[in-house]
């Protein structure tokens, strides 16, 4: 049996990838990150989501990422749009260089595990705003990890695999949905509260509640009042 | 007056690199790793030089990498070599995915800091068992950072700069003698105790001891006994 590594925020999209991963037949490590996000409960979901899905093996992982500050997601004095999510620029929920961070702690883990896959649940759809979700980012990181790895020094390949890449949201629910997620469990919401309710207005909650419209799915999204 | 990130050991390459960085005239912002590393006393050696370098922007991340396992610096249960420092192969005092992490890091906190350029004291002499200190390595590394970014997105151009690459120890020891640094306040062993006196035996500390007597300086290391 294969490892793989799955990033795995709790959210929709990576709930999706870790089905995909263990529908591959790999043996699941799941990582999460602890970094000061305002939606804390996206842990929690990540954790029942590992239990749901029998997933062994789940690290979360502080990280110092908060008190660099820069970002609408870790920094309270600034406030999350709640309108405009056609906006071209980049979002100011957008964290420096975190999908960089996380992939280069995923890709320590797989050295450890010795996983030859990293699966990242990124979207170019949905984030088309976050440079480091584009796939020219994505190849680069996986030219970087054969580039930086005890295995890829020794002749081994790791690859980092995003198949949602592609996908509109309706059809990462559809998958999903095939696959046996339970999406109930998943937060998306930027500002969820204690018990992973979402808000139903932000950026992120529209975008959830029009994937499952589309898909004809119905939403066991639970929300705030 | 350009910023730039400077990564930062405590050790005898970096502390020459801050150096190299602060001689082009950067406004430097150091960044050092708690990482459970066994000689903690380098933590306080990197203090120690950005305070007698006068380097105001200091940060200490604490990584959870030591959780991970897998590295003899982070690893109590394995030994650490003290004979045979010419081994073609990779050393056991590897950290999975390191520098990868270390540079990720780096790169977050040279986006807050509006940055355009780490410098990294690898060292191709030194590290050749190293995968991730190898120009390619950087290379790429440099590639990614310029994907990633909200920086590099709008255009912006994000260097990672490695003076030392190509340097030998003793050239990197009179380089630094040149720009006034103290070598007394840096620690490069492996086992250093709590005062940062060093072993004498390790492999680091060996490379820093012929690096002194190739430079024709007299070498300040404090030694345990």
């Amino acid at each position: 049996m294969k490892n793989a590594v799955v990033l795995l925020s709790g959210g929709l999209d990576s709930a999706t990838c870790l089905a995909v991963a263990r529908a591959e037949g790999y043996r699941c490590h799941a990582i999460s990150f602890d970094y000061g996000q305002r939606a804390h409960s996206e842990l929690q979901a990540a954790k029942a989501l590992c239990d749901a899905m029998q997933i062994a093996d789940f690290h979360v992982v502080p990280l110092a990422l908060g008190t660099l500050g820069g970002s609408a997601l870790t920094d309270n004095s600034l406030s999350i749009p709640e309108d405009g999510m056609e906006d071209a620029g980049i979002p100011v929920t957008y964290v420096p260089a975190r999908n960089t961070v996380f992939l280069s702690y995923a890709l320590a883990l797989a050295e450890v595990k010795d996983a030859s896959v990293i699966f990242i649940g990124v979207n170019a759809l949905d984030y088309s705003g976050y440079p480091d979700c584009r796939p020219e980012f994505i190849a680069a990181f996986e030219k970087l990890a054969n580039l930086a790895t005890r295995a890829g020094a020794e002749g081994g390949v790791m690859r980092i695999a995003a198949p949602l890449q592609e996908m509109s949201k309706a059809d990462i629910i559809r998958l999903g949905h095939r696959l046996g997620v339970d999406y109930s469990l998943t937060v998306s919401c930027y500002q969820a509260d204690e018990q992973g309710r979402a808000c139903g207005r932000c950026d992120s909650c529209r975008l959830r509640s029009r994937g499952f419209a589309e898909a004809g799915i119905a939403d066991p999204t639970r929300y705030q009042s």
